[in-house]
């Protein structure tokens, strides 16, 4: 920290992200990366981008807006991208929480959450999850502040219905309810045709994932159109540009590929089963993940222990090293290749352990 | 506006970008954009990365804040690449300007740093740059404010020396002092070299303009590794993965081929140098500029006229509506074809006002 930094940021707990070690080559599921690469549509309109980068990026964003409407039912001004969700939750804070608004959210959820509340010095409260790491409804009838819930939730994987998200919606009229469907397209349901029901609801998401863009950079936000509006005017305030000409045309291709998509969604579905149905024949405990990863624990193999014998091994999975998440590990689906890397070496580290 | 918008953000005035109009091709000579596409080698890195945006692009940005240390002789940590530049203007603001340092700037400059400082709430004070368009030195000595300086700046070009600077860095030790450099390859200096020597220094520059790559949106910081650690800590609060494998690779691309981005820097001033002397032979005011565009007035064709007729001919020029400046029109630097018809409609609209 230099002796400049202003008082306000110099508390501040900057996010970890998962990490990217350089030093071998791991079987990656440690970050919810899609273990597929993004829709050839995506990727060639993408490559054709590059001649014209010396070209701004339009600022309006009309043919990925476009695009996206008709994809989702929905009209151009209820959707506006940011150079990732992260980005446009960031805006979200910025946009709905004050002193008055705070910010409420489930103490088991993405950890960027309590940053960016941080970040904005709004007032955070944490929600606890149930023992079985689920949210229960009932906790956020009338808060009169501004709720985000990750659905699905992460590091969990579990899902609200539909009918309870409204739940929600309608006993905190006057605030704004964001839900952030990074996971969404693995999941069964969504909130997108809750908008035109509800002009409090803010649904936020991302290529990241389903997609297989996270090294594009591409989230977005589905919402009432005044709410667009608002998260519009912050973003023009403070980067106009934030979506490049190669992620915005690698967005187009990849909404135009349904087939793809569908497929992606499809096989990871299947593993995630697969997965889920062998560790619990491993004796582990797993979440009902509707989600591209799985939460588990071992009765007896503690997550950190398991975590590092799993890296020593050349396989990343994510641990988190606090109290009630400390006995899992998250296991981001990978392709059926890498998950039997991952199951012969978790076979063989029980083994060991056992003995 | 939706309801739910926090009040200190209701009377937000966005930054209003140059028009990208989609009715029909212009030719494009206001948004200060180089002529010519990115480097074949960034063009070429950036298309490999297509196959692999499934996968998060480096938090850290080792291979590109390695490569571009070498370019610049600094050291990895005095630099971090940000969303375009003006991602890093804004996080210069959060980590340095509050209600006691406030933020201090020209008053003809970037318009852009009043949005941002309107944005994170901090007061604003603007000094008038003298008759000529040109920043006082003098005006700047002892303020105990941050300090934004655009050099050269904008819209007119101008630029101070390196001593001027110094002067500047010197008499404000306990302020940082942020250069933006955004238009810095088209000078004769930069004030690369001083960030060795003033704790207090902040550059930022951009891949927009002279890169030729304003469509990837690639921006950075060089500074003491203090001040590099403080926007490090804002921007893995607020967006931590914010440069995507394309822009990554492509700026690596870009940063190597230095004898492309030398030919470009040369063909730019060599038809500045031949559009400014055709601007005054047909009686337009010229400002001695050092970037990639023109500021020019004429005596008695109003500037407002002068962008609109030019626009219904097919090109397009900026304009602002603001006191001081609206005798002007800043025109970008085209390719000499560009400029060729550039000049061939400015002066039959000349014949025809003269008329």
């Amino acid at each position: 920290m230099s002796r400049f930094l202003v008082k306000r940021h110099q508390s501040l707990v900057p996010y970890t992200p998962g990490e990217q070690p350089q030093d071998k080559t791991y079987i990656k599921l440690n970050t919810n990366e899609l273990p597929f690469p993004p829709s050839p549509i995506a990727q060639r309109l993408a490559r054709l981008e590059a001649s014209s980068l010396n070209l701004y990026s339009d600022p309006d964003q009309k043919i990925l807006r476009e695009t996206a409407a008709q994809v989702f039912a929905i009209d151009k001004d209820e959707i506006v991208f940011t150079n990732g969700s992260d980005e446009a939750l960031n805006y979200a804070v910025m946009a709905y929480c004050d002193e008055t608004t705070g910010l409420v959210f489930p103490d088991v959820t993405y950890s960027f959450y309590e940053v960016i509340a941080d970040l904005n010095k709004v007032p955070c409260k944490t929600i606890p999850v149930k023992d079985d790491l689920s949210v229960d409804v009932g906790d956020y009838k009338e808060l009169h502040r501004t709720i985000f819930l990750a659905n699905p939730n992460a590091p969990s994987g579990l899902a609200l219905k539909n009918e309870e998200i409204e739940v929600i919606l309608k006993t905190n009229p006057d605030n704004i309810v964001v839900i952030d469907e990074a996971y969404g397209d693995f999941n069964d349901e969504t909130c997108i045709p809750l908008i035109k029901k509800y002009d409090n609801l803010m649904i936020i998401r991302t290529f990241s994932k389903s997609y297989g863009m996270a090294g594009g950079r591409l989230g977005y936000v589905i919402a009432d159109k005044k709410l667009i509006a608002d998260i519009n005017r912050l973003r023009n305030s403070g980067n106009p540009y934030c979506v490049d000409r190669m992620a915005m045309m690698a967005g187009v291709g990849a909404l135009l590929d349904r087939s793809y998509l569908r497929s992606c969604i499809d096989k990871i579905k299947a593993i995630r089963q697969h997965s889920a149905d062998r560790l619990r024949q491993l004796g582990f405990e797993v979440t009902d993940s509707a989600a591209n990863f799985l939460f588990a624990k071992h009765p007896s193999y503690p997550g950190k222990d398991l975590y590092l014998d799993l890296k020593e091994n050349g396989i990343l999975v994510r641990h988190f090293d606090r109290p009630r998440l400390n006995d899992f590990i998250r296991i981001s689906i990978g392709s059926m290749e890498q998950m039997q890397v991952f199951f012969d070496t978790l076979q063989q580290l029980l083994e060991v352990h056992h003995d």
